[in-house]
């Protein structure tokens, strides 16, 4: 019955994102959100924002989003592009940078969604190994790479990369477009959106998903040299010229501004990873060093899918990959302090049970 | 400074939405948006979903939406695929149905998205011309086509294409899919959706921005035989788990089921463009056939860059298009009635003002 797909169609290998039961309530540690809820600016901005003037297509531009940003970077608006959640803006900007390109690179333990873009915009790609604590190596990274993209911090391990490493891969790639995915970089991490003013072919790529707890608006944006921003326009605007509706680009801006809000939620998220790092360590997991909201975390003992299991059934949703690479692994989103003791009292008594 | 673009990028033209000039306020008639606000129960609905859950990420199957959507219809629910806005649900369908087929075929009239598509999407395209009455000629479309999309009503004419006409079009061609746009088909025409049962290479495609005055939120959707529904959603999560907000959803679902204030909304529209159809006739127009919120019109002395610009000066924004093939003509969106009167007793000052 697929006679009617594309060749394309066909050869897809979706990508899957961390499951969502609607069958009972569960403590949700599985898909990164924030445990705090959206600044309440942004909840009051978006409810004035339901007016008649919804009939109204928005601004396809969403230029006060793309001014909030650049005030907050201290950049030109037009080095700003926004989208429909960081996703779609990665999306354009395999399009926009890698298609056509020879082999991109990226980390062999990474994002496993761009593989997926790889595919449907047929791009070809290497995957580099990260070294022995799970390090971006630049060494390690073909000569003759297409465009770079990982994640910073690397998902889903959590290890950050620091600004001078960035930089070293910035002046030995002149040539090619590297992109730095930040969806975790406040949470204790330095964003290199600086180094866009003198690397004119960085595109740092942010979200509203994590840190400003709006994963439910979808919003995501980039910063890069007007050339690359330009780029991202030519091909946004030949595939859908308004992919974020009004009340979106209302909660977005108020996000933006509500700059001590956002500063509490990551401080207290930082904390309860350290708790949580601490707790786990002294459980017999190995837990890598973490600057995202999230660890990445393997028990010396019990197997990852067993521990999953048993979380699952007492109420906890964690994420296991199936990648035989990082099965061993756990990825737990950090939340707040108070859940992060419910899980630890859990985890204790699964490891108990499993002595016995 | 392209250096660090794609070929595919450097190749692009990208589309041009209708302009949204912020200098003044105007009587926008230039982009088919409803004169009327969402219903009050939509409104209420988005308020109500504006809580702490915005922290979560939307149901990325939009579940409760293509539920609602497939009890209207009376189809099943995997039926229904949901995307940002109907032009985030074209793009997929070129990519699901069209990529990699032999050239697919649209009127040399339509929308002008679709060479965008086909653009960015590296898609063969052969236009067919309209026949003297601006209507779709069935013999006109060339034997082998890769695969059929236009708009019924057509944009920008209006001009509507009958079911049956359709009906011998899926049976002419049952091995390529043909893509009904009906973008404007809550305003007088009928839906062709029930062909979807027979005939399983028929796609559907419908948007709330325009009979669901619904523009601002960006929610479009189609309606076709299971198997290519699961076509579009290997491609939309190749792409973008989550394109659809959960205020969207929200705001949606509610304006699915207030069909009374839809059918009231749609029926002045239907009625204002009556009246001003019959205004135009007799101001020397020529006026199309139309079954949109739209006429599409010719003066028979004044040249349309002119009226288009002296609408512009008194506060009246029209749709006026470059390319040759029309641009003779006015695309003027149906508003209220009231604004009807306003939009006749303009045009009449402009014509007086050039006999003398």
């Amino acid at each position: 019955m697929n006679k009617y797909w594309s060749e394309l169609t066909k050869s897809l290998s979706p990508y899957e994102p961390g499951e969502q039961p609607q069958d009972r309530k569960y403590l949700k540690l599985n898909t990164n959100e924030n445990p705090f809820p959206p600044s309440e600016l942004v909840l009051n901005e978006i409810k004035e924002s339901v007016t008649d003037s919804l009939r109204f297509y928005p601004d396809p531009d969403a230029l006060k989003l793309k001014k909030a940003i650049s005030t907050y970077y201290n950049i030109d608006t037009d080095s700003v592009f926004v989208g429909n959640g960081s996703d779609e803006v990665l999306a354009f900007s395999f399009m926009a940078f890698f298609k056509e390109k020879s082999a991109i690179s990226f980390p062999n333990i990474t994002y496993s969604f761009y593989p997926v873009y790889c595919n449907i915009f047929e791009i070809e790609f290497n995957t580099f190994s990260l070294n022995d604590t799970f390090e971006i190596d630049i060494d390690a990274i073909p000569a003759e790479s297409g465009g770079i993209i990982f994640p910073n911090p690397n998902a889903p391990t959590g290890v950050y990369l620091g600004i001078s490493k960035i930089e070293e891969m910035l002046l030995r790639f002149p040539n090619i477009v590297v992109v730095v995915d930040e969806a975790y970089i406040d949470f204790g991490g330095e964003s290199c959106v600086n180094l866009t003013h003198k690397y004119h072919n960085l595109l740092v790529v942010q979200t509203f998903s994590k840190s400003r707890s709006l994963a439910g608006l979808r919003v995501g944006f980039s910063i890069g040299h007007p050339s690359l921003i330009q780029a991202l326009n030519r091909v946004k605007n030949s595939f859908n010229s308004y992919p974020l509706d009004s009340l979106a680009i209302a909660g977005a801006v108020s996000a933006i501004n509500d700059n001590s809000y956002f500063t509490y939620c990551c401080n207290q998220i930082v904390e309860a990873r350290e708790f949580l790092a601490n707790e786990l360590t002294s459980l017999s997991f190995q837990v890598l060093p973490s600057k995202a909201n999230f660890l990445f975390v393997k028990h010396s003992v019990l197997d990852a899918s067993l521990i999953y299991s048993s979380l699952k059934e007492n109420g906890i949703l964690v994420r296991h990959f199936k990648n035989p690479d990082v099965s061993d692994y756990l990825r737990i989103t950090v939340g707040k302090k108070e859940d992060m003791i419910i899980l630890v009292k859990c985890l204790k008594s699964i490891i108990e049970a499993q002595r016995v």
